[in-house]
């Protein structure tokens, strides 16, 4: 049966014909990205890398504000290096680019060709725990040295076979940080503010609710004691992993000789942490906050908060509009939104209105207002948020506007936080037994099979067998086991002792 | 003979001893950069990354303000797409890192070695023309879709064989600009925009006066039609590029295919123009500013503007002096510099005065401020300039400090200006035959070996064969045609006639 409604919506498919599609288009709609020639590489075209620089300026200053400063660590790690931690040269051996030669020159073909080989291959950064270790063993020789409070923003390469724009590319921007601790305690708290600083930016400027706690041993980071991480659901019910901090224990320490005398005059080993988050954090945002008129931009990160867009049907009156919403421009420009001034352009562009129109809806643009002849005799502004259904406007004076702006762009901000929230929790159930849990999964019932049950929150005995068989049938994994008091139970799934439920879902 | 003086210094050896030498150390000694253990590459540390941040966001407000967006193009370029235009290709040939295979395994000898080889070589970006030109051929169809006005912030990778730290590396950081025009006289003024955008960036905000120009047939972008640069003149009195502007003609269009549907319905090719600052800037900043005593830094560029060191000889008088440290930190932060606030640090450290004083110094920090116990008594405090004698103190009142503090930064970049400014004049001199042109670069009558002549200004007939005899002879080559109008001469070593006179150097 045809929705004559839906026929109307600018991206197609719909979220609910089929989701992985309808990322794909509204990630090209909104112009944030395309895939390159170059296999699993992307281009982040400026809107794109518009959200991105918010969310590195923002996360950057939390950084700072927990006392890191940032630095510069080479791209490529000698193999030697990288082999150094046997379980994580393991995690990473399949994902690697490797540079074996340098130079090129003409072959017998009359084609180019890498002519000189390396001694020793080089592996292009997939993360830097092995390099940057180096480089503090030399630092390090005293307990005075530390703690080293040290963050990178840069590129990494790990070869993806299957990539989806902004969730799985072979190169992707990110930033990782890298400290070391003179004791076990300073580095596990190091780790758990690290995480808590991610929940924070995640929930307060990408409008992401949620969950913190710890991965289970199969999802460790490769070398790591301990991963906490922060984990999202977007729209099709999935999990999404969307920035974690290790604990790593003395284990780089060792591998890298990071030693330092103790206050006791002891040589031991330093206790290091590492945390990171992605470009993946765009496409979880595309993916939660986005409708299917195109992409739904938090106003904390969006490169444009607010578009004007001039009425100008008659060139007699084209002048005037154009001043009325220049004047509006600079009066907005001079309010302060989060941490910045409000970023407002004025779209003077020769189109048709409706078609600017629905390109600012389709970028995700937070609040888009129209100025036209007939508002400017009553020093009126229609005014529509991109939260609301796009047809609707509100008409208010344009002084009105210029006051309420921030408040409105906070307004819609909460507003995405608070919708994401209602369906994460309308979407995550308490599961008492094996059965609920598989039917949770696999239920036929719903007339949308696309749809996986959500968040299962469920006991579970530690052990790696039962997270390996429900992988096997359901594809479901344990995203997160929760922080905070034990809640002791039996297992669902072979009724041994649990010390608290923990998360299930599909995912990213 | 010794000189008692002379040995004060804090960075051994002095500059008129070991020039080279004297850059390593003083580099080093401000914990600007290291050398890594992966060859050619280096560490930045935390203060000379910060230095790189100021520069970047500082330039980055440059971009923007005429009309450029931020995005972001894949590190690897088949090496097909590189192949594409000739003299691009055999331009950088011997500079290229390539990665040939991706995953790592276990081989016979037990050690990890790469696996699977890839059916096309990845080149590692040495400069992104040809990753970049494929994408925009997809984005430009028609003249409506220009001007394409875009930046990259990003690493690239250039083998080097004789690595210095900032100066050459094999992967270093920059910006690289990126546009496509409508006509030619577009295309030409957006390369002569952005290097006067570059000039502006090196004279104001890091204090370094520059000769604008062109670069001659031999110094030329591989595959430019015209590159302009902008060239500086460092304490030893060689040249160093600081940055460069191209105008590449319909090279790269024609390489890449990025052709569009002209106002009269042709198909043309598009003009395109590339442009580019490095890391190299931060070494350019060490070499033009640094002093005896180590790092010199214009305040614009400095992470931390001022620092103020409390004396706290004894505990009963500790508490007092931290709070009026804190409250003068709180008041200065306050307070705009340049673009933002001005950066203030208490260095609270549990270390000698000495030491930590010397260590501000050495790192080149603008202005320091000593507060200790007699100083409250007085409300005042005792304020080093770090372009006057590491000795010398203005003792002033805390209110006349806090207030005059953005006023003295500013007279700090305006006397490192005029210092260099000064130097270059000294060392610049418009030679009229080609014997004084060999004397000036050969002197034997100073006593100073590695000094070299400096800036010749010195006309010349536009041959190839004279600039290579002069390489040859004397390792002196053309810096810069300067811009301007034209002074017809007579070329100083053949007679020819010449358009104007053009800057002879050595260079690095």
């Amino acid at each position: 049966m045809s929705n004559p409604a839906a026929q109307k919506t600018a991206i197609t498919p719909r979220r609910d014909e089929d989701f992985p599609e309808w990322y794909q288009q509204v990630v090209r709609a909104a112009e944030l990205a395309e895939p390159s020639d170059v296999r699993g590489c992307m281009v982040i075209r400026p809107w794109g890398y518009g959200v991105w620089e918010n969310m590195q300026r923002q996360l950057d200053a939390m950084f700072r504000a927990t006392g890191h400063r940032n630095a510069y660590f080479p791209l490529f790690i000698p193999l030697s290096y990288f082999a150094k931690e046997a379980e994580h040269v393991e995690g990473f051996a399949k994902e690697c680019a490797v540079v074996t030669h340098t130079r090129l020159e003409v072959g017998a073909d009359g084609k180019m060709k890498p002519a000189s080989a390396l001694s020793e291959p080089l592996v292009v950064r997939p993360t830097s725990e092995t390099i940057i270790g180096a480089t503090y063993a030399k630092w390090v020789q005293s307990y005075r040295d530390l703690p080293i409070l040290i963050n990178q923003w840069a590129n990494v390469v790990r070869w993806e076979m299957r990539p989806r724009l902004f969730l799985r590319t072979t190169e992707f921007l990110w930033q990782e940080g890298h400290t070391v601790h003179e004791t076990e305690a300073e580095a596990r708290a190091e780790t758990q503010q690290m995480v808590d600083v991610y929940a924070k930016f995640a929930r307060e400027h990408c409008a992401l609710p949620v969950f913190i706690g710890e991965k289970s041993d199969s999802e460790r980071f490769p070398g790591a004691v301990q991963t906490l991480t922060i984990e999202a659901m977007v729209q099709d019910r999935k999990a999404i992993q969307a920035g974690t901090s290790h604990f790593l224990g003395q284990n780089f320490a060792r591998a890298s000789g990071i030693q330092f005398q103790s206050r006791e005059g002891k040589q031991e080993y330093g206790w290091t942490t590492s945390w990171g988050m992605t470009t993946r954090m765009v496409g979880t945002v595309v993916m939660m906050h986005g409708d299917d008129d195109g992409l739904v931009l938090p106003p904390r990160i969006a490169p444009t908060q607010i578009v004007i867009l001039p009425i100008t049907p008659k060139d007699e009156t084209r002048a005037r509009v154009l001043e009325a919403c220049d004047a509006l421009q600079l009066q907005l420009r001079g309010k302060q939104f989060g941490d910045a001034p409000i970023e407002v352009e004025v779209d003077r562009r020769d189109l048709g209105g409706g078609v600017k129109n629905w390109e600012w809806i389709k970028k995700g643009v937070p609040i888009r207002v129209e100025i036209g002849p007939r508002d400017l005799e009553t020093s009126s502004v229609a005014v529509s948020r991109r939260d609301q259904p796009v047809k609707s406007k509100d008409s208010m004076s344009i002084q009105e506007f210029a006051a309420v702006a921030p408040e409105l762009l906070m307004s819609i901000q909460q507003n995405l936080y608070d919708r994401a929230k209602k369906f994460q929790e309308e979407n995550t159930r308490v599961i008492e037994s094996k059965k609920d849990f598989y039917d949770f999964f696999t239920a036929k019932n719903s007339n949308k099979p696309e749809i996986h049950g959500g968040f299962a929150l469920a006991h579970w005995d530690g052990s790696r067998e039962v997270e390996e068989q429900i992988k096997k049938d359901l594809k479901v994994t344990i995203r997160v086991i929760p922080s905070g008091e034990s809640e002791p139970g039996k297992c669902i799934f072979t009724g041994q002792p649990s010390a608290r439920r923990v998360v299930w879902a599909k995912s990213y």
